[in-house]
């Protein structure tokens, strides 16, 4: 998600440490000491606003939730809605989603969300795909055994890939949604994106994937 | 593929058989001699009327297509088709799906079409479903290593059902297509009910999936 520059957003992050972790390597390993508690961690890489890792932390308030974008003003605009609720169980990182595993220690984290990744629809960005095996190598290691990446998507074109990218990575499709809306799929919390684009006719996909354990390999 | 039951089918099947293959079990392991030559052999389970198994078979000469379906009656229809269009590299079977390895031998099939299967939406159905684990199991043994599964349907739920199935089976998904139409996949053969009703604006879903070799497992 682009969104224009807020102007104060790099001095509202540095002002709520308590939300905001500006470094975010001191915590590898040590998410359970930074939040208190030993709860599943749970990530969206690529938060946006932050409507749906607010949204499901309200609902889920035994799940830890750390939301990463790379983008200081999108940080900000999801920091409103944390400050707001007043979310304890919610931290937000602004940090590049390939470099993971410098602030996540091997299995450290129990579930990966990415909703409406940007679909990079040239062969020549597939790297940059958050679904390529790029990302999925990085996402492999800082999921425990059998972690599972839950990803929605309106974009058709990134949804065949990733299937099929999914698949060839060795990871098993748990279930497959076509059209999200019209299933009978319950506790989906949508995005700012989904939200408004959901009107439009246009089916969610959604699949949840996870990665198979060495000894199912 | 269900149709009214057509007076004579019987009759017409048993005088045709240089196409209708009444005993199938004799050529098992000898589909090659059968044909006359050691082309590949794509299979079609669930045939229907044949639109798509001539239309193939006439835009590949070089490749063996066996037609199945376990309705006489299909099969007439089909036999339409192959008698008109004088059709060498068409063989068609009325036999059950599910015993397959009665009549091929282990990898002697090359590839297997499945298109607009019946959907058995019911769960306690499941394993009438041509993509349960159940129906892998014989496509498994009858294709030939990493052979592959070509199908298509416009059904979300039996698609949506298949993807998850073939992944948790252990088959890879090569491609997926969401809306083949809106595609620029080329040489798309049509069947008679994908003609009738893609028109409809319903997407038609296709994938195609292979099976691990020992070695990959």
């Amino acid at each position: 998600m682009r969104v224009r520059k807020r102007t104060g957003a790099e001095e509202m992050l540095a002002e709520n440490p308590q939300y905001v972790v500006s470094e975010p390597e001191i915590f590898k390993g040590k998410w359970a000491e930074r939040f208190g508690n030993d709860h599943p961690i749970h990530i969206e890489i690529g938060m946006g606003k932050g409507q749906f890792i607010t949204g499901m932390a309200k609902a889920h308030p035994e799940i830890n939730y750390i939301g990463i974008d790379m983008q200081v003003s999108v940080v900000s605009f999801a920091l409103d809605k944390v400050l707001e609720q007043e979310l304890p169980n919610v931290q937000l990182l602004h940090v590049d989603g390939s470099a993971l595993t410098n602030y996540f220690a091997k299995g450290e984290v129990d579930q990966i969300y990415l909703n409406f990744s940007d679909p990079w629809p040239k062969t020549r960005h597939e790297k940059r795909r958050l679904t390529s095996k790029e990302f999925l190598a990085v996402d492999e290691v800082i999921l425990k055994p059998n972690g599972e990446i839950h990803f929605k998507t309106d974009n058709r074109g990134l949804f065949e890939y990733s299937l099929a990218s999914f698949s060839q990575y060795g990871m098993i499709l748990k279930k497959v949604w076509l059209d999200l809306h019209a299933s009978t799929y319950e506790g989906n919390v949508m995005t700012e994106y989904e939200q408004k684009f959901s009107a439009k006719g246009q089916p969610i996909y959604r699949v949840e994937a996870y990665f198979k354990t060495k000894e199912e390999k």
